[in-house]
């Protein structure tokens, strides 16, 4: 089966990357989270709203990761926190080597915290392991409760699930289950925490910093 | 480059059989639509509308393309209308391989029109050729009007832009301006057709089912 030979060989060479990030993280004691989800979820709009309201209690670092503009880079340097931009150029996720490359520009030993913000995209980006502490999966709740029973590895996969965009359902416009799509993502994940919140408004916000502040603190021990 | 290399023997493979699904669309005359967005844009919802509303006019037949589960399947299924669900077992678009196997499982001779659902996917499915007669793409509301300035291939190569959700612009919650959408989708494409509609109430369907129903006529010339 030469496609999946093909695989392994990649994912070998991205995973010697991976090592690499993650004994380094750990020698440093960062926390570093990989932030994954559709286009569109409101990931660039969490981390802004999240650097913003942690100011003066952690120091956060982000790498942005996007296909072809720096547009939320540009987001991201509006709140002052140091940002890094990879592009892509057409590939559909973050590599492990590219997160050892923009390290490099980063003042990690002034940082609590490194947050990347990965391509768009529920599906690839699972499979890329990055060194990372943890992955945080956003959902949002106009993409539909049936999400984590559809793109499973991901919820699988990850610490933390966001489900962003709560205010929407105030105007009962749009059909989303909270509880289904919470016990869809515990049936494929026990230990995943669960944060309802609305990047846009500030609903659960300060449950999620919460959560932060503790993994930071845990991180640093 | 090794990568590379994978990269086009991979592309090699996918395009015979792409070629091999034009020609037997051609030599059919028969329209073949690959729908491709993000997880959650609507793309189902759209299909099951689309299919209600023009019964008794065209004959529509669907290849439903998903990772695991067969949700979409179903919910076609209630239409009536001839459906092959195809799961690719975590991979991230449909293969032009796949499409010519469902092929043989649906009864195109009695079909007007084939339509593909591809993997909930914005990036990876738009580098897939399947022989399709054209790429429909849909970008919903929530998602975000940058969304043709960050992921320009799809659109760049896409018939058809059908930007959904319209009716949540109704409450004010979502910030998306529609000029901005298509004026950056009709950068990068000037020939794409653009219909905002909202699968949920019916908004814009007449004329998106209209485009349908002439691009049928035009097939089966």
């Amino acid at each position: 089966m030469k496609k999946i030979d093909i695989g392994k060989k990649i994912l070998g060479e991205n995973e010697k990357y991976a090592l690499e990030n993650l004994l380094f993280f750990t020698k440093k004691k960062k926390l570093c989270l990989n932030i994954i989800s559709s286009p569109g979820s409101g990931k660039t709009t969490i981390l802004a709203r999240t650097i913003n309201e942690l100011k003066g209690k952690i120091k956060i670092g982000v790498i942005e990761g996007d296909i072809q503009t720096d547009i939320d880079a540009e987001r991201i340097r509006a709140t002052e926190a140091p940002v890094v931009q990879i592009n892509t150029e057409g590939s559909c996720h973050l590599s492990a080597r590219q997160i050892s490359d923009a390290l490099k520009q980063l003042p990690v030993d002034d940082l609590d915290l490194i947050l990347i913000e990965n391509v768009g995209n529920l599906v690839c980006p699972s499979a890329f392991e990055l060194g990372e502490s943890g992955k945080i999966v956003v959902l949002s709740v106009p993409e539909g409760d049936d999400k984590p029973a559809k793109y499973p590895t991901i919820f699988a996969r990850s610490k933390v699930l966001l489900i962003n965009k709560i205010d929407l359902l105030d105007g009962g416009q749009v059909d989303f289950d909270i509880e289904r799509a919470k016990a869809d993502a515990r049936r494929l994940n026990k230990a995943i925490e669960i944060f309802p919140i609305s990047a846009r408004r500030g609903d659960g916000m300060a449950q999620w910093c919460d959560w932060l502040i503790k993994s930071v603190e845990k991180s640093a021990e």
